[in-house]
């Protein structure tokens, strides 16, 4: 059993502390908070011990009636591994921590690259980060170019990506943030996201442009792929079918929106209506000539919560098939192969 | 085991059946669905028995790999009780069929109160049900007005309540419905909540205005309720504190609007995060001399769920007494005393 | 000719300079700006004198090619008044500076009413500015119940006035300002503009409660009043409709929302689409018994212009009598008297 | 004189008879409206003869006490050529009885190509349209991707353009359209636009993708053009900047998002804020070896209004020169050259 320790509990904090329980060869040591708000309490009602970063925090946590199992030291002490899902750049400072506890840790895809030995989606290059010390689950967006370039280029040697990345401007409990009423395009030429891909790729002929929208549930990404050669639309289809974490919305069935693929996620009974598989829509599928259009949606919440457990797996060389890891993740998780 | 049948399977509909699923003294026996959609696949997903509205349906749900059982008319001849949870208005043309198939039926607050012979919320009027034929479950933003105001009554004498209803504009998944930038009032004055909230507590003083806002997720309510003579800001707290299928946020723990009360319900790990409970919000309750003031959230898609297994009972007078339904149907449901 | 100086150049700023632009009594010095932004290179576009905080800002803005006339103090020693349009609070630091020039100066709603001698309306209160040094104007969801509890005050006696205000979240260029998809109830109850309006109308039984929503074009405001007796609903129309800086929508005539009422000001020709007036929405007005609802809209960018105009007019006693100063602000803005 | 009749008083409608009225070489004979709403006292308001579709349609406009001039009948009599704004198909439709009446005829981009003699934007094809009898003009996004790629192949050869259009659900004014909180991918690929800016440009070597978010103000194209030749970004800036009816934002002036374009429109003085310019964002202009990304707003409601102007020139050959219709359209309605 793997002692995991997640540092942060919020968006994506807590869903990797709920997919460890999950596991049957990883034991959740408990997770780190620093305000005394209702997802402490949340820890608490289900019974996920609560470290804090500071002595005088657990007065301050205990005086609202939250209880608290010990300091983040303490947590680090006990731990294996720590999963840091710190906000954005945070992790950075942490490391030392955790440095100083000589420790191994996942950190997310806020960070640097640099920060950790690899950058790491499982169905890419799960091997890489087989013993490592410190690996990098990239972010939502790259996880999901990652997955998706990965297997098309399985099949069809890839001359050139061009993709425009349409992204949700909050977590749904984000009310602060805007835009309300606009649209507000990212300045930074290539978006980061296609860099960032290519610390899991490699080298590829990619570049992406981001905009803002206001919605709060899912990104889009719409990719326009050209090959070196003719590639026939039915071959794309089947070979993004296979794979895993990657679903294919059918046709004609009312999924015509990031909304709709919400609803399913619901439906499906999904925890918090996390959907972990990138969907892509069917009817968005279009080849021509040596070109594929396609777009697909991502929830930005739930997306990189397996990459996280099977880099744990790796870390440990709990397995050295990737397939053994992600099918036991998928399991655990009721990740779909097939809608 | 109460057989039951439910006519939709939409945003109520589905929610009905899968309460209807966790009670151990009902049986579905399946539900209906008009479109060949990705609701229609759940439906198949999860073993519940589909049933279209003609011969010539099955074969266009079977044309899309979707399996069906049989017509609305087998189904009914095999249910005990049919819940109608056809779109506003339709329940009116549906009554004609349970009417020759001699069916007891629940409608949805969409249709007039005279389609039933009770207008129902379970806290309220249970008994008013027991043995009914008809029973018309009320809307939402009515249940929730229901819920509160009848607490209240039983705590001091009111003289008059004004309430001003803040609506979503859509549900998550209807994404042609707007507006997206902009508040619509609504030109009946007042709004039909008022008048319908009678139906289930009896001749009250109360006045209701509406405005529909862009936002998809929970309805608010703001209330202004005046008493006969002064009451106690704390009595007010207790006995909504104590009252089922109410809760009361803790202060102070950053529960501060509709999102935040919806990200709880994800946390709380309900099936589609659905808030069964008023939400009121703990800040925004306040007591100056004989007047309070309040506002409380209410989650259009599931509120009215535990009050359909409920009115069920009712009919079926499974139990006389409110109390032993409603306890029943909250642990099934995981609905909460307090936070 | 009273020599205005704007300290601002944002939401209310570029308003109420341009607005000053269009009097015949009255000429701009200038207005100050503190970021070297677009808004900037309107004021040099339009030919307005541009002010910034230090010598060193004068280099910041030049080198991005915006030509700036003097600093701050160069302006206020230019001018007989200074209209302080600085954000939220900063206005209180500002009049130490305006005291030091011996500088007459009116401030905006953001500022608590203890900074001026008045705080303002022109309809209500035009009279108790009169030769005043420091005036507030109030704030926009303030000057808007100023404006219509005052006429309802002209035909009948009110007992208690309730309101809840569905306040737009953002202007329309905030876009780092959300919810996206919540409602944000506002937890100080009553909400501080009923306490406001007092400053103006004095005291008056009134309580609000007020909500945020994800638009950006108006607020909307519903409010409840009861009176000592029966009143008539022509009599209440005709008075709201005889009223200055009032207007009520026709009725059926599509004017259903904030965003028609938007569409219309843009249609009118109005500069910037302002909309100065409180727009009532004729079919949501009901008088029942002794009780009126109605509901109205705010253009939260526009409303308090013509308020500004007015304070100045009546701090240099250009004219004693109100009705003569609002004519003239009111037809120099193109204000109406009715649709 | 050319005299104008402009069949429609919606968006688009408007606009044209709007601009029609400011220019010294045409007169409007009026407008058409179909529904007695608030746009309707506008016209009257603003002395804009009005007309109906038929003899009942008067009674029922001056029972509301809107005054008419007379049927399309009276107003096809009189006028030299007619500009249909009818909705979206109805165009097809109208045709008919603009041929009853042998009057020439502008279409908007919402009917096929097929329905005139040319598709038109002024700067690329005004001489096509030269004495013709029937002319299209193009829909607001393929007159912006006109605009745009006509520039651009001024000064270097293009191999491929890809272009993702994320464009604004619903117009301002049109509080039933959603979606609220969703990105809805169009499932027609490649979209409609690429094959529609070639019935302007030519047969170019285009695709593009749409996706739908919940804003009315602007649509943003992002597009990826591919160049047979290196470019240098100084030359295309440059290019751009000196073209017509496109303008490019200037860099660090906060001009960040489509919010913040609608609101330099408003502080530019415009008419409804209208934004006749592609504004192309400075920051987000970058060209890779053969390669160039930028991304610019479009203005749905006015971008085509200037064309329409155009096109009745050409149409009557008032000039046979594009840049002399240009020029005066431009300065008749403000259109700048820079920012």
């Amino acid at each position: 059993m793997i002692k995991v320790f997640v540092n942060g509990f919020g968006t994506i904090g807590k869903r990797i502390a709920a997919a460890v329980l999950k596991q049957d060869d990883m034991s959740l040591v408990g997770v780190a908070k620093k305000k005394p708000d209702f997802k402490a309490c949340i820890a608490n009602k289900f019974g996920i011990p609560l470290y804090v970063f500071s002595e005088k925090d657990i007065e301050v946590f205990e005086e609202k009636g939250i209880k608290v199992k010990g300091t983040i030291d303490d947590a680090l002490k006990e731990c294996d591994i720590v999963v840091d899902a710190a906000p954005k750049k945070v992790g950075m400072e942490n490391k030392k921590i955790y440095e100083k506890f000589d420790r191994k840790a996942i950190f997310q895809g806020g960070e640097k690259a640099s920060i950790a030995d690899v950058s790491f989606t499982a169905q890419v290059n799960y091997r890489a980060a087989l013993g490592k010390k410190y690996v990098r689950v990239v972010s939502c967006n790259t996880t999901a170019l990652a997955r998706i370039i990965n297997e098309i280029m399985r099949i069809a040697k890839i001359k050139r990506i061009r993709g425009t990345l349409v992204r949700r401007a909050a977590d749904p409990w984000e009310v602060k943030k805007g835009p309300i009423n606009a649209i507000v395009p990212a300045f930074s030429v290539p978006s980061h996201h296609a860099k960032d891909v290519k610390t899991v790729l490699g080298d590829i002929n990619i570049s992406t442009y981001a905009v803002v929208v206001p919605t709060t549930i899912m990104h889009m990404h719409v990719l326009n792929v050209e090959f070196e050669n003719n590639v026939n639309e039915g071959d794309i289809i089947s070979s993004l079918e296979d794979a895993r974490r990657i679903i294919i919305t059918p046709s004609d069935m009312g999924l015509d929106s990031t909304a709709t693929i919400m609803e399913l996620a619901r439906d499906l009974g999904r925890e918090r209506n996390d959907m972990y598989e990138v969907v892509i829509f069917r009817e968005g599928i279009k080849v021509i000539d040596k070109e594929l259009w396609l777009s697909y949606a991502v929830h930005q919440e739930a997306i990189v919560v397996p990459e996280n457990i099977d880099a744990i797996r790796a870390m440990f060389e709990v397995y050295k098939e990737p397939e053994k890891s992600i099918e036991k993740t998928d399991k655990s998780l009721g990740i779909l192969r097939r809608l």
